[in-house]
């Protein structure tokens, strides 16, 4: 059987709360660049809420399944950086993950089994041997992840970890009982829709509807099912079930956010 | 004489509403990496205001003429997603625009006659037979250009529909009168520069100012014509007059908006 | 010895304050794809805030070290576009540097001498004999640097010019008195962190605090030596010292801005 990570990538992803107003992104290209510049590098999103690695594995494991094998893919939500947590390189069926092991693979390893997984600690592939307390991003992550696109092995980069021991970072459970089931609200995007983590296999071929404190929402298929500035309830394009406003902001109008409860009826 | 779909794409473009918080963007991105990996990507823009069809028209518009051909255009600004509202193709001279059909193409058909078109209802080339009923970007759009940018033919991905029937999204005409010029505010950018439709070739060889409620701005050539605060009035990069403050945001401070009228008088 | 501007380069990159919002960047990329389709272009930066030059100063100067040479870097921060300030192509021995002359550049020159400098005169690598009086990063600054990066000399782009007659524009110098020293602010981050004009070299191997008005900051070295919400000093990952408030905003918090002044004590 082939090692994947011994093929060389098609493309570098990078994922973080860096924003897109400084260049410490740009900088993280040219990092990369300096040691892999064919390789193409892909942006999920620099605009993860500052520091908040719930909203980070979100992305992560959303964006994870659309990329081709094999793809590195560099995440940095990091608030930790330069205390005593470890930073890892987690291999998956699709790709290799380069992130700090504070729980932002955690998203992903609860749909697919790491293949295996190493803690980033051979400093010859980092950009310098005193590397930034701060910027990991830069010093670590990036050179990293390029040289695994280039081919490195993983165990190369580091040494060999349990995957069960990667820190865990995961939601209030979803609970079901005879009215219905209980979930969380796992994130808000850009649009202010609200994503929970309530999943699609629980409610086909069901009928349903949310209740929330002020109104009952029914189930529908499409933002378009109502007039604009009206909630819809609908499977949401990442297969969980999400509360939106036709032209407007579910969030805002409906006063949910990160962990709100929502309740789902018969 | 060549058929320019056939010839695969130097690059595809992406322009849409949905902002860079999300992965979203990086989903599209991933969906044509897997489909061609070599083609560069380049954003448009992802911030036009949430489903605001006539901004990004005019930003569609505006970018099309300065990329080489051919050029596959992806554009998502789609609050009719999911509805009846048809998806498209729609070649033109540089380039192909892929889109739903609901006024976004037609800034660029104002000025290029539409070479052909197509309804997108072939599903072998959507990602999935089952698309998502809210990111058609994901499942028809991406998947879509990324195939007639490796050079499938147009009638391949879809009925061939009358150009004509296109749905058209226009502004309030300009109207001349004997003493001036009436048109509209069309686009506010970034810097709060606001753009009219009023074209430049209606103003160039004559002498003009633009009134406004509360002052008379003077023809001006450039932003520091005047000091900084005063606003100006000039023939803009995009070929409209345009009314800007010079290190300010002429929106804000001016008080026009979307939709404003402006008067040119000579 | 090789000329490094006859090589073709490596890369473009871009860095402007034309934000993300309209199609700016997406034009200039075009224009970039008509000359040198092949060649990858990386954003630095759009968001440095309007017309704000020393922060575009600081942007360019700390994204500059980690390019490989060579790297054309165009870089638009230009309140005076269309006024007489001179456009520029500045060679350092990494990479050359296009943009206005208004001191854009003066961070790298106080790092590197510049080779050579050459003003931007000569049409033939303009987009347009009449290039718009508002937007030369799409009519002169692109097409110059893709044209560099494919190898033209700089010589042929422009006229040459003493690299000492270049713009600069130099912070508050900073000062060392008996009891320490004083700096100021040259720039505040995404995340709010307060990076001050007082570099590392002066700081290290000694015992120091920061005061402020209100409170005085111990030295820390990375922004989890404290809890959550409280503020730290430390040399940043840029090489100067630098205020951060862990998970938190320095220069709200702390009430420091540009220009602020910063006192060191032993």
């Amino acid at each position: 059987m082939q090692n994947p990570v011994r093929q060389s990538s098609h493309q570098i992803t990078l994922l973080s709360d860096f924003g897109l107003k400084d260049v410490y992104v740009g900088v993280m290209k040219g990092v990369i660049a300096q040691i892999t510049p064919n390789v193409p590098v892909i942006d999920l999103t620099h605009q993860i809420p500052p520091q908040n690695v719930l909203a980070g594995r979100f992305a992560l494991l959303n964006a994870y399944p659309y990329f081709p094998r094999p793809t590195v893919h560099i995440a940095v939500v990091d608030p930790g950086v330069g205390s005593q947590r470890r930073a890892v390189a987690v291999e998956f069926p699709q790709g290799v993950v380069v992130a700090p092991d504070n729980g932002l693979v955690s998203g992903i390893c609860q749909f697919e089994s790491p293949l295996a997984a190493v803690e980033l600690n051979n400093p010859d592939y980092w950009r310098t041997l005193s590397p930034s307390r701060t910027f990991h991003g830069r010093d670590i992550f990036s050179p990293v992840g390029a040289y695994l696109a280039t081919g490195v092995p993983l165990q190369e980069v580091g040494t060999s970890i349990d995957p069960q021991t990667l820190v865990k970072l995961d939601l209030a459970p979803v609970t079901e009982t005879a009215e219905g089931i209980r979930g969380t609200v796992q994130y808000i995007d850009y649009f202010g829709n609200v994503i929970t983590n309530i999943p699609a296999a629980c409610l086909t071929g069901k009928s349903w509807s949310v209740e929330l404190p002020q109104q009952t929402l029914p189930q529908s298929e499409t933002y378009s099912d109502r007039t604009p500035g009206h909630p819809v309830a609908l499977i949401g394009s990442h297969g969980w079930l999400e509360i939106a406003v036709n032209e407007g902001n579910a969030a805002t109008q409906l006063n949910l956010t990160y962990n709100s409860s929502v309740l789902v009826r018969w």
